[in-house]
Order: structure tokens, then sequence, then C-alpha cells
């Protein structure tokens, strides 16, 4: 099958989302017009973006939302919960780690790692802080899918290399440096700073 | 002049990032092949992205490490400091209120906004967290040129509409929830739950 593009899934995940609350508010169908506005895009590509994953809606007649809603979920594998692992507990992953969104759409944290001995022992609603010399094994025994990093630029590629070894195959990383991972390894960065300098640019209107 | 891709913006700004590095280190020059490789790009992209603004670089040679640097840095607007404000004093809000990077990138956040009487008032880094009736006269009078928006989702709309009619023309939002902005008003999305659900697609493999 085809390659799916970053941004094909992206949109997806708009899709869910935009589905999911006209489900919610008991709508029974939608057009690829309304799909298309939440996603910003247009009706030709939503259809496009169907398309790939197989036929679904009748023309005229648009999508059916309980029906498609399952379909995307299936697609982007979100109909099931997903074991997560923090690593570290500073400010940015603390604030992560009660990030209700997460939670909500099936990404439950279930560990947490930070290297200070201040942090180590102390409780995150409901999770314990463990020592870094303890993730590597955790890890493992506690079949954690994916892994956020939230730790020093300095520090990360380290960390990553460990998340790897144990057998980790999604990082989501926060720390401002570019990672390395092998083929096979989903890796997806988050860099905040990248978003104010594009904000940036646009201001600047070269 | 063309139309400038958000993910050759992006790009550049990792190219920014590198020239810094090898600025530090006292590299007088560096190749396009180094700049793909930060990039995650190729040699032909980088020379690609770097005609867009003028000519740079000799066949062979390489770029000037200096040199580069500053037109990076003025095309993205980076060569100077911005007075963002942040909307929202929560757990996300505080911790992007005490991201060093910010800072050390010119993006410095000199005022913050919260509608929890419990909040108003308290100190954040050398700044007092003001009332939300505060905010659409102060972005005016501060002349706040940047918004970082870290309020729930039902609250982001009426945040941004108020923040737009203050002047404001770029936000940063973190609400998980898709915000109108009229033409001429930068808005960038960070959307931290849909790179989770990236990572799910990658694992689920279809």
């Amino acid at each position: 099958m085809k390659k799916i593009s970053d941004s094909a899934v992206r949109r997806l995940a708009l899709y869910q989302r935009f589905l999911q609350e006209a489900a919610d508010a008991g709508l029974d169908t939608i057009s690829s017009g309304d799909l298309a506005e939440r996603g910003g895009t247009t009706s030709a590509q939503v259809r496009k973006d169907l398309s790939l994953f197989g036929s679904f809606g009748k023309r005229g007649l648009g999508y059916e939302v309980q029906e498609l809603l399952r379909e995307i979920r299936e697609i982007l594998g979100v109909d099931r919960t997903w074991k997560v692992a923090l690593v570290g507990a500073g400010k940015i992953g603390s604030a992560l780690f009660s990030y209700r969104d997460f939670q909500k759409r099936g990404f439950r944290i279930s560990a947490a790692f930070d290297s200070d001995p201040a942090k180590v022992g102390s409780d995150m609603g409901g999770v314990t802080v463990r020592a870094d010399e303890e993730m590597d094994r955790r890890l493992r025994d506690e079949g954690i899918e994916m892994v956020i990093v939230a730790v020093p630029a300095e520090a990360a590629q380290a960390v990553v290399d460990r998340v790897v070894n144990a057998g980790v195959r999604a990082i989501l990383n926060f720390a401002p440096v570019r990672l390395r991972v092998p083929r096979g390894v989903a890796l997806r960065n988050v860099d905040l700073t990248l978003e104010l300098e594009g904000l940036s640019f646009a201001l600047t209107g070269r």
C-alpha cells in the first residue's frame, strides 16, 4: 500500500476530532466539505485522504459519522489504550503528565523517570517518579510502547538510545535537539521555539 | 517574491541552529551536506531553500558560517527580541513561561494573564500574573507582538478574538481546538495529542 504522508495522518486525526464532536452532537451524516473545513483543507483532499484506506461515503449523501469515526480510529490505532512513559519530570514533563487530553484519547502515562534525586520517589497523579537507573528495566517489564522525552537537550540522545534498546519503537521528543533513531523507530519532535520562529518569520513579512 | 512554505521556514530555523553551533565551535565554513543532515534533508534541498533568499556560498567551498547565520537570522526575523504574552498560567502555561530556550532565542515573555483569581497577582520569574480583564488594555499598552494561548479548549476562541482585536498579529495556540483568525494574523497550533496519534499510526503499521 501507498506510503501515507505525515500531513495526511495529521488531517485524519483532525477529521477524527470533528467526527467525534459530530457524534456527540447526535449527527448521523457529515459532508466532505464539513470535514475539509475542520482539517483546514478542501473537499477533494478529504476524499483523497479517505480513499487511501478504502471506500467511504456515498455521493450526495456524505459520510456516516459513526462508521467513519470507527474506521479512522482503527486506521490511526487509537481504538485502544497505549502505555506511555515520561522521561524527565521537570516543568515541561510534569505539565505533560497532567495534560488531560492525552488520557482522554487513550495515551496513558503509567511510568515516569528522572535523574534528579530530589524528584525520585515523588508522586505525580498516582505514578511514582523512578530513578533514571531503573528506566531500562522498567520500560521492558511494564511493556511501555511509547516514550515522551522531556530532558535537557544535552541528555536527550543518550536517553533515546537506551529507550530504543529497551524495545520502545515510538518516541515523542520535546528536547530542542535533533535526535537519531534506527529505522523502524518512529520519532516525532515538538520544537516549541521553532513554532515561535515561524511566527517571527510571518511577522517579518519578507 | 515566491511564497515560502512552512516546511521551508522550519528547515531554515534548523539550519540556523546548526550554524550557531558551528559558530560556537569556531568553524569558518560549512557545507550544504552538513546543513542537510541537520535539517533532515538533502544538499539539493538546502541549496534550493537558501536560493529563495539570495545567493549564498561558493561551489566547492561551502558557506561562510557567520555570514549565513546573520542572513538566516534576518530572514527569520530573529535578529531582534520579540515581546510575548502568555494567556493561561496553568501547568502548560507555567512550563512554557520558564522554558529557557524561548528567552535564549529572543522571545521574551513579559506579560501573563489568567482568569483564575487564585493565580492573579502571583509572580512568575519576575512577571506578575494579571487578571483576564486587564488583558486587552495591557496587550496594547505594552506593545505585545505575539501571544501564547494556553487556556482550555472551550475558552480559546474568545481569547484569540480579543487578542486579535488588541492588535496582535501572531498567535501560538496550545489549546486542542481549531481556531479562526482573520487574514493577516499568523496562527500556529501545537497539538500535542496529534503528535501521539501520529506515533500510534506508525506503530499500528497499516
